[in-house]
């Protein structure tokens, strides 16, 4: 009998958890929004109690202590997400269910997923999976592994060149002012333009300083991990009019420094958007569920 | 009987040859300007030809070709200095020794000396070594393995906030003008102020823009990869009274973001000088002739 796996993607607007073996093997999927960390985390557990599993793979936004060594490990740590600071919902699931349950952050799951199901993703030593969205972060899967060390990794908070006279929008991260997130996130965008960034013309100049951005980014984490290619997800890559202007900039920005044929050609295949789509997230916490050691 | 291992230090200016089992087992050690490849390189090997050896550790200048797929696996690749551009030295030491024999960039070997040899570091996960002198490189060891990828990393050349009207200095780097390198190697800072930087006086201004680019891209490096030790070596470093800026300076920049204990601290067993001091690169080299598969 094929074993059944639960996974879950907790957003700070909605969760969806859902049952399933593989990609196209999902038997149930159900969302509902974020409330309360009692009432969200039980409708979960209520969920994965209709089923008969294997294992449970978590995947939340964070930041998360991942430290097994930690007194807090398995919570959410400092959110502005009202209510969800501390909670640690790793322990709450294993009072639940005596399964093997592992956690990951969101973009580290959709990461994991991007690499474990994607069969020209698999066969790579090294990628980086970043979500732009409301959020920015980017998951390194090295090896067949999540890289964590001190922490889980933070790429929303690099520091970027920000030309100030041609674009003084001061940034809106609560931390750093024009951090990468502070310029360049769903939310920074929409308080940048003054309004909802999806409906700028596809021509307005805003996309093309988002890609500025966005490209000096990848340029560091280029220099910095060396991947053997980069996914970006997240809701502001689905205005995919983003890809060629900054496969364009990273290539301009690089400047044939770096010696590898990819950065000889397009880098069509080296700067793609997620093979999952929506789905990175969710099966990545599937693949972690079945990995569970 | 103690096996005996060689190990090789290539720069730009000198080749360090030596012979040895372990730190403070070295039984001889030579030093020569680096000239023509050919006799440079024949010089090396005539040094190793004089000991019955168990295994050969390479770490050179950069940039290299370490992808053993490529057809110039084992070459140094396009270099500015003279006449090395496309010589194999990882061929010409196999054409010479029928023994193990693995090549690294020096500031990968330097990242895997420190890990390897100095206990307080051998039990991390995620350590980063940088060096900062006549050039800027970065290595990084996670879960005892130097990390590669599509090439292997080149941070010197990260992008990093440079603020024109604090300072006008354009950088240097050939490729980039102000990337990380451009603006903070030993020959940046040197043609900067128009002097040799180590004769600058301790108080100089100098030192804390030096510190706040070097801060800048530890930080980039600290939310991409996570590591869990930063160890700063290379030439500029030697000026020590950078150590407490760059901490100071990274912590003001991190402003509490980073959930670790270490950040409620002083950074200063987190960035540290190296513990095999100006050895870290030859000791690496010999370690990873110690530990070929």
């Amino acid at each position: 009998m094929t074993k059944l796996y639960g996974c879950l993607e907790g957003g700070g607007t909605k969760f969806v958890c859902a049952v399933g073996s593989r990609p196209g093997q999902i038997l149930e999927e159900i969302r509902f929004p974020t409330t309360t960390p009692a009432e969200t985390i039980t409708r979960a557990i209520n969920f994965f109690k209709n089923y008969p599993l294997s294992a449970i793979g978590l995947a939340t936004f964070g930041p998360l202590d991942l430290n097994p060594a930690s007194p807090s490990y398995g919570s959410i740590t400092a959110t502005p997400k009202n209510g969800w600071s501390n909670i640690n919902i790793l322990e709450e699931f294993h009072h639940a269910f005596d399964l093997p349950i592992t956690l990951e952050t969101d973009v580290n799951a959709a990461a994991f997923g991007e690499w474990f199901w994607v069969p020209d993703n698999h066969k790579l030593d090294s990628m980086v999976y970043f979500t732009i969205g409301t959020g920015i972060g980017a998951g390194i899967v090295i090896k067949g592994k999540v890289v964590h060390g001190l922490t889980h990794p933070e790429a929303g908070h690099m520091r970027l060149p920000h030309d100030r006279k041609k674009d003084p929008f001061p940034g809106i991260c609560p931390f750093h002012g024009d951090c990468f997130e502070g310029l360049a996130s769903g939310p920074a965008m929409n308080r940048h333009w003054r309004q909802a960034a999806e409906l700028l013309p596809k021509d307005h100049p805003a996309w093309d300083l988002e890609a500025t951005y966005i490209a000096n980014a990848l340029v560091n984490e280029i220099v910095i991990v060396s991947p053997q290619r980069i996914v970006l997800g997240g809701g502001v890559m689905e205005n995919i009019q983003l890809f060629p202007l900054i496969r364009h900039k990273v290539l301009e920005m690089v400047n044939g420094y770096i010696a590898s044929p990819v950065f000889s050609g397009t880098l069509v295949e080296y700067i793609v958007p997620p093979a999952l789509g929506k789905q990175s997230g969710m099966l990545g916490a599937l693949a972690l569920a079945r990995t569970i050691k």
